[in-house]
């Protein structure tokens, strides 16, 4: 199962609306289950350096199957997974991608945001994501 | 003077609308003056391998202000930029990345499209130029 | 639809099979439909050069959906897609990277060989894919 | 003294037993004693982020002839070997690969696991380790 053009569209429409709702500038991504990209916008005045960050959180998402804030702990020094980051050319292990499933609650994409602090870029994500039934 | 996600949109809109009519499923995507990435979609069932194509189809001709196909003939054996392509991490010198220009006749991006024969390419990211008006 | 592991070792043995029969010592690489790996292998004595080639040749058709013997001509100088191997990280344009299709007649992987002449390449892929029913 | 292929084969199968058997979806890889890749699985459902990791795993246990887990303490801040990950287009210092030797004592190679729980990785790469006799 994979997440059409049509759908990802929705999730970045959902994004983008509470982006502009909390008053931020965001860079949005939106890949399928194997990681690649869909979808993207970089909203007028955001960060440029956020653009390949949107999109690694996206497809860190989609890799390991999890919402990269469960991943923030786990890659901490001393912790469990510490420096994966150097893995798949970069990854991005702070909150801001989360993955997307459909209703029969499979895979089919993943979110990446980044432009604002680590929970705005959260919750934008999760809005997205709201955006599929 | 750069290109804003509103026009970005009405340019891969047109683009997208060009797509269809003539049966392709094609990537598409928008960088600003400066290169930067803007908004990008890949068309269902659409080659992944042109995601990046696009987007290296845009940005080379962001980078050097004329459409890809300029370059074509340059970089052939023999040619004044033969093997221009190891530059900037890999340029795509072949139809498919079309300036951008306000009706001041700024550059103001580019766009990228990839995913059928180099004269669909061409063709589909004309059709996203004349958007801007 | 993506190939799964089962089908993968089938495509693999019976690839490797044909290897045997004409005496040559391949790397074998097989991918999904999104062009991730899914398995490999390189036989005793085989070219080490050649497990990043294979796998470029099962990623390379896996992007393009075509056998990359079809991409070979249109690479060449003065051809449409001069230098597209610049995209991607690398492409490999010659032949050896084969697409699997299942009896639906979809795309569920790619299928790369290297290890002797592209001809002899291209044979043992076409062997490996025959393994799909 | 290198791994062969029908070796690498036979540590994969009991790696995967192990796998299976601990209810996980693993990506196993195996490298000879000089880094380069033998074999490697994904199974149905894996991380596709942990196809790099097993590799990597693989590699890092291969160049530094010890179990990746020695590493992860001398990795820490503050320690010798602190970002040690840099190197080598990138390593992996957390459990899961392991080095592969033959009754003679000698190093012939390197299996790395990644899909699970670390634990559960290292768990999976020392059963197959013990697949060399």
């Amino acid at each position: 199962m994979n997440i059409t053009l049509e759908q990802a569209e929705a999730v970045i429409a959902e994004a983008k609306k509470k982006a502009v709702e909390i008053n931020t500038k965001m860079n949005i991504a939106v890949v399928d289950s194997g990681s690649n990209l869909v979808a993207f916008i970089h909203m007028d005045g955001g960060w440029i350096g956020s653009v390949d960050i949107s999109m690694k959180k996206a497809k860190t998402a989609a890799w390991f199957q999890m919402d990269t804030k469960e991943l923030s702990p786990l890659v901490q020094p001393g912790q469990p997974l510490f420096n994966i980051e150097q893995s798949n050319g970069g990854l991005i292990t702070f909150p801001g991608g989360v993955i997307l499933k459909n209703k029969g609650n499979e895979i089919i994409g993943a979110i990446g945001v980044s432009g604002s602090s680590v929970d705005d870029d959260h919750a934008v994500a999760e809005a997205g994501a709201s955006a599929i039934k």
